[in-house]
């Protein structure tokens, strides 16, 4: 355990996840699934799982704990993760960091701002950085793609693939994704063609992992060394930091200021119902459950890592 | 000569027409070129052509009236006519009919109106239109496309066509046309590719026209069953009617208000340089040269244009 | 009759408005009365009037054509001619002559464009020129305000006023106005008190006519040295040739494209039911009916000189 | 000390500070003066001040630290403490939570959401705050207004005010405040006159702090009881809780994310050049130096506190 890590008393939190996997258990209905997915199918819309992977290397989980959903936005951690190991804060000419005060998939910031994104976790911004992460140079010696830098952090090889995400391409989103690359391409800020960065970007979201892979693969964002595998911890520990930073600010989309008022942690969302949560030094924690409040974050999530957050006083806030 | 025919003065429109040849060569270095459009090359800024097609059948032309150059937008009024002929007022469903307030090539108000451009003289409101002109039944008995209804109003089979075209593909305008089209079809507003709309798109704005030609390609919108070609001389007097409407409140982008405070004819503008405007009942006015002012509109084309307006008396507005 | 004035066929004109005030005697319930305009009490929907004032100075009238009505926003051509009398195109420094491509009470554009509202028909427009007008030197030698210039235009001394006006001080369309104000004044763009400004606004605003009175109001329009009021015909003529030009592209709020397309004469409308159309060199046309379309403007007002202009052929488009 | 609180090493703080400030002093002429806030007069644009008041009680000060600035935009904290304290989350209802992702003095987005301003520390969210102060019963219990709270939280009754404040009044800043009080008048979420409003507005903006005593007015937001001024500490923390996640995600106007992202503590600017931020359980930290950056945040405060939250391990994203 690294100097700044925060010991958990790991009864209490079983006890806390415990309770809280029971109070969901009664909560049902509570919105409408993301439907403007259309890959996604059927979904059971009570279905609820959490992991918490604490910094002294336990697991905590309860629920579903063990179903793949596709993790969708959340990946825009990930790839930012690899954009900026390979080029640092040269990521932050091509795209902003700050919220952007409009929906997640507004086209009117991009126009504004003369293709540069407000921030890498709406999807222009993320688009942007998928370019990035494409013009890497051959031997960067980084991970080739988000699928690897998780095999790496998960440990495992047999990550799961949203087998509907081709039919996606058809729909409403597709074509949404599609004029934001070309209006950035338009301001030159997209040097690679529009279909090949649409190729990576819908691969990355596509990726399924259950709640225990999720958190897994979030432990390096606890920023104390924790993954063991070899990076620089210093380097690690600086950009887990701003990770974290640009998750409280912009993670959950047109959320971001009520999540951070209820829940306190650095967060990210994916309109599969996923959400990866930071308690800095403390725990990576992933929740899961597909029914989405109207700013498309996860409900039963939300209220789940309200609930956890309260309990074990894990706010960064106090 | 119809009912609501004018007669025109020809020995005053020519001494007019001369005049203000004579005083455009002394106009020089106006502006600068459209130089986001690649395709067009160098540009001598100092040429000019006017041609005045009146109403009585006759043909006042000065300056370079033979120099062929691209129509480009200008290519908007004529397929908005093929659109209007195949569906009439249906095609409001699709696209608005008012000033949008913002640069010709916004894509903002393409999100707030939730896929509904402004007007069909936008670049995405083209684009729809391409895509209802696409949408026409086999059978519709209409002109293939632009340049085949042009073919037939000017009476020619050898329109030129810009050569250099094919690079603005790659260009800047190009992805903002893409990213509009997609923009459109993520609203189910576009049915079709959208590189299919693209091609016929920019197909018509590649064709080239002497000022000549573009005079007499205007004459039905004169609408008093001038071009003897067989249309319904009423539905077409309607057709011409709305037309010259939409071209005075819509047709120069965002600098309308200020050409018809000037000028006070219906027009509709093209970043080659041309514009072709509409003397109601009168005359088929073409003017041509290619400096442009800042909102993309000829320079000494307008200023010619609000001369021979003055001088013939010719303003709408009395 | 001056030089360009065009006869009209005055048994045709007095068909034309029978048949058209008996067709709208049996068309009720368009729509909902400006309920946001607290000061006009309850409204009788059905209430029509029409009077063209022809350039032979001739007079047709039909309906309530004797009713007193709030002229509103049509108060702002008005207040426009005075400011364009004292200062010519230096008026255009302080406001534009574009659409605005929004709501006439959007404040979005004043903040964009840096305090310079878009046209003067909108309502930050209107209040620059009210300042504008406050700012004339003592010796101006121009009407005082508006009311004096209707009072000359009218031949009468005699106008009433909304009396319910001074309630709208406390209302939302008080402070919206006030914010706008404001605005302005915080771009340098105003340079009377904020409360001065409002004063004259809503003094003019609250001006009442009958149709008889408004259609004679307008003769000056048909600029062709109508009124006989000693002004400089030739100066006149150029004034109102831009003044319909501006009341073509931005005189119906966010509906003047469509009303271009079905009317096709410039005309300004209040949100107390009246319209001042101008067909130039031939008539001053005021129609009044209280219910307002969702742009704000008469429905019954708009429908009747749809039919008018296609009966007597006076769209300025052909 | 209570129970969350993190023991500072006082030493290690005390030579931080002290070489922060010897770094300060050193840099100078770092941008530009908020040079739209008239009533500043000349500023040295080389002053700095830092204070930081930990959760032990211990005080530890460098710079100028007691020369007294106006706290300007920092009062928006201290409001919004009185108003949720008097109707708890009741204060959501009519100003939101969200980044605005537009400047501070933006009224686009006050139309956008109806009168609702996105958080309560743009100018349009702060008035809003000030009309709901105005708006609690007589007998509320609570400080009379921000200087009381103050007074009460630094333990002195001597606080000083800008004097030149009253010059504001007739600036820029003045009508853009008043457009905004005016349209949230409009749309029926300003319940006060807008002169009432804008003088407890500029009332609490003129009050006058020096680091030191901003210091200890922030100490109830480390929340853990400190001040011991006899408030329910469990009311208390979860305030305070709240009140920091606002701080970070919306406390430096449109450099929030950056911020978040190189000091990584909530924190809440003034265009005085105060800056108070806070290390939750840890430390009230109040910095001072009247450069401002782009976005309107201190240059060289914003600088100090990247600084000490590295030197200390204060960031709260580990």
């Amino acid at each position: 355990m690294a100097k700044k890590a925060r010991r958990v008393d790991l009864d209490h939190l079983k006890q806390a996840v415990d309770e809280i996997v029971a109070r969901m258990d009664v909560i049902e209905d509570f919105g409408k699934a993301a439907d403007h997915l259309e890959g996604l199918g059927d979904i059971e819309t009570d279905r609820f799982a959490i992991t918490v992977a604490t910094v002294d290397g336990d697991l905590v989980s309860g629920g579903d704990t063990d179903v793949p959903f596709a993790i969708q936005s959340i990946s825009k951690v990930f790839a930012l993760t690899l954009a900026l190991r390979a080029y640092g804060d040269e990521v932050w000419k091509r795209v902003g960091r700050e919220p952007s005060g409009d929906p997640f998939n507004s086209i009117v910031d991009l126009e504004r701002h003369k293709g540069i994104p407000r921030n890498p976790f709406i999807n222009p911004g993320a688009l942007v950085v998928c370019d990035i992460v494409l013009g890497r140079p051959k031997d960067h010696g980084g991970h080739a793609d988000v699928r690897a830098f998780l095999e790496h952090h998960v440990g495992e090889k047999t990550l799961g693939r949203l087998k509907e995400i081709v039919t996606e391409d058809g729909k409403s989103a597709g074509y949404l994704n599609r004029a934001m690359a070309n209006l950035a391409k338009a301001f030159d800020n997209l040097h690679h063609d529009v279909e090949a960065v649409m190729k990576l970007y819908v691969e990355q979201c596509a990726i399924e992992l259950t709640c225990r892979q999720l958190a897994l693969a979030g432990r390096y964002l606890m920023h104390d060394g924790i993954d063991g595998n070899g990076e620089d911890p210093d380097v690690d520990a600086k950009l887990s930091r701003r990770l974290n930073a640009l998750m409280m600010t912009c993670g959950q989309y047109d959320g971001s200021g009520e999540f951070a008022y209820r829940v306190g942690l650095p967060a990210k969302s994916g309109v599969g119902g996923g959400i990866l949560a930071i308690a800095p030094d403390t725990a990576s924690i992933a929740v899961w459950s597909p029914t989405l409040d109207e700013n498309g974050n996860s409900l039963l999530g939300t209220l789940a890592l309200e609930q956890l957050t309260t309990r074990m006083g894990w706010s960064v806030f106090g």
